[in-house]
């Protein structure tokens, strides 16, 4: 069984079973399903040996995930994955722990597998050109800017939210239901990172609408783990600082907050609103359900894949994108 | 910078910081400390191009990730990537739906990427050596077996829990509670897969406990995703069908059961008891914490590219791991 035999059962172009089997837009549904229906009933499997015999490079796009435990990252992946594939790519997946260095990482991986490009998720904010220099292929940060660092804005590409930008909305939208006392918990203050972003969106937040900083509100974990957002919040609620509201980074350390709270007697959101950013699936699904600022994964995968795919294939220049995060509103805040 | 100068910055032999740089056991902490501190401060990149060109075959293990949404799979994928790394392999991933034909997927990956080995996270439990045939290289099922199908056990290996003395276990852990009205929320009872070995132990508990099944206590969602569990439990409720218990097949579809209760006006566990198998990280931060039986797996996935490791290369026989779940008590269950 050969794509020729596929081609006339259907009564179709080998090129047309080519674009079907290759998830190409140009084909009618019609003729789309007929073709998979014929390759299914025939168990006829592409042979790409010959395109991958013709391609003079490789076909690796490396793909190196930041944070083993970030599970926005996870619903994230899926996306990648799947753009990769369809545009013709291999994916080379490396997943590195938080506070690994993915530069590094992805100039190891570059060599060893000779890979076209390579795609960050997750990374710091500082890069400088020396260190990117390390790097000798097209990358896309995924989810992250270099805002703290020194590169030039043509030498690189990214995707993501505006994370200051973010952090005042989901920060305004406590101080609209009257909070005032809010505490944030945070990986870090002045860590040039997206904590220190999220942070200055916080600060900016509260200052624009005439309310006080109060450092003892300020709860620095060092990481966006579950077991620290706990411990941190734990103690927060045990040194007895009163607030009625928590701003969070993330889906899970605000998962982590309300157990906390709950632990220690208070209710989410009778007590204390919860707000965080991310929007998982899951969260819409925990009790309560989580009033979430949602970045728009699917969307950032995907962009980052076809930004890089046009700087190999087209030689297009590098693109910066910011996409919008929006609340989800739930069931963990509550106006005072 | 060569191998060579970081051997003799550091007094050992290239072995040696070839050993290190492989992450292989045998070299000791202070000797793997001092190569680590030198790779850093020269920002030397290992370059295993050599290697690559000496290798006569492919390094690619194809690893099929079945279900998109699935978050037990997720956290799975960093300890199998890791390990397939480490064994100095490269890990080619594919996600596909959770109703998707795996095998196809995985036959299509072996030819495309020349692969020299599979692993399957998640598939069907009723392969016959003729579908299987697709698949030219050795593979794994990692999390689920053959046991409704008919290869032989000398063909392929397989590492998971034992599905229906897990489910065993954890409706029994209810029973002792005192629970007799007891609901399943399954994705089918007679789809040959793992929701049908669940639903077998779970039956098996109320008839050796000598509790009369109630086919109105049965929910079939056709699937292991949180909206048609949600689903499927409100309608339980609302039919207006008396029970005191849950057991669910996944932490996530528990996590819908619960909301699913909280948004008719239940509680867990006050109301109804809730339990689950999985122990996903995140289901410790929930409230309430979930009562579920843990699968281990880190060590799942340890097993199975070791098991495909020593296959390729030792030549060694299919083996068939079977790894025991563990109850982690949470506070979604109580006793009446």
């Amino acid at each position: 069984m050969t794509i020729k035999d596929i081609a006339s059962i259907c009564g179709v172009s080998v090129s047309t079973v080519s674009r079907v089997l290759n998830n190409r837009p140009d084909v009618s549904e019609e003729v789309r399903q007929r073709v998979l229906a014929a390759v299914e009933a025939k168990g006829y499997i592409p042979n790409n040996s010959a395109r991958d015999l013709v391609r003079s490079r490789s076909d690796a796009i490396g793909v190196i995930v930041r944070g083993t435990g970030n599970l926005f990252f996870a619903e994230m992946l899926k996306t990648v994955s799947k753009e990769i594939e369809n545009k013709g790519y291999t994916m080379v997946l490396q997943f590195i722990d938080s506070g690994a260095d993915e530069v590094k990482a992805g100039a190891i991986l570059e060599r060893e597998k000779k890979l076209r490009g390579l795609i960050f998720l997750g990374g710091r904010f500082d890069y400088t050109p020396a260190e990117l220099a390390l790097v000798g292929v097209p990358y896309v940060c995924c989810s992250y800017t270099n805002c703290f660092g020194s590169l030039r804005e043509e030498d690189y590409s990214s995707v993501s939210i505006d994370d200051y930008r973010t952090a005042y909305a989901a920060v305004e939208e406590l101080i609209k239901l009257g909070h005032r006392r809010i505490a944030a918990l945070v990986s870090g203050c002045s860590d040039r990172s997206i904590s220190e972003l999220r942070y200055n969106g916080f600060r900016a937040a509260l200052r624009d609408n005439g309310i006080d900083y109060d450092p003892a509100l300020l709860v620095e974990t060092g990481s966006f783990e579950m077991p620290e957002a706990y411990e941190g919040m734990s103690a927060l609620i045990e040194r007895g600082t009163e607030f009625s509201a928590v701003f969070t980074l993330a889906d899970t350390t605000a998962l982590a907050a309300i157990k906390a709270l709950s632990d220690h007697g208070r209710s989410v959101p009778e007590d204390c609103s919860v707000i965080a950013i991310d929007g998982l699936r899951v969260s819409e699904y925990v009790n309560p359900t989580l009033t979430t600022m949602v970045q728009p994964a699917e969307d950032m995968g995907r962009q980052s894949v076809q930004i890089l795919a046009d700087v190999l294939e087209k030689g297009a220049p590098a693109r910066h994108l910011r996409l919008e995060a929006k609340l989800r509103p739930g069931a963990s805040v509550k106006h005072i």
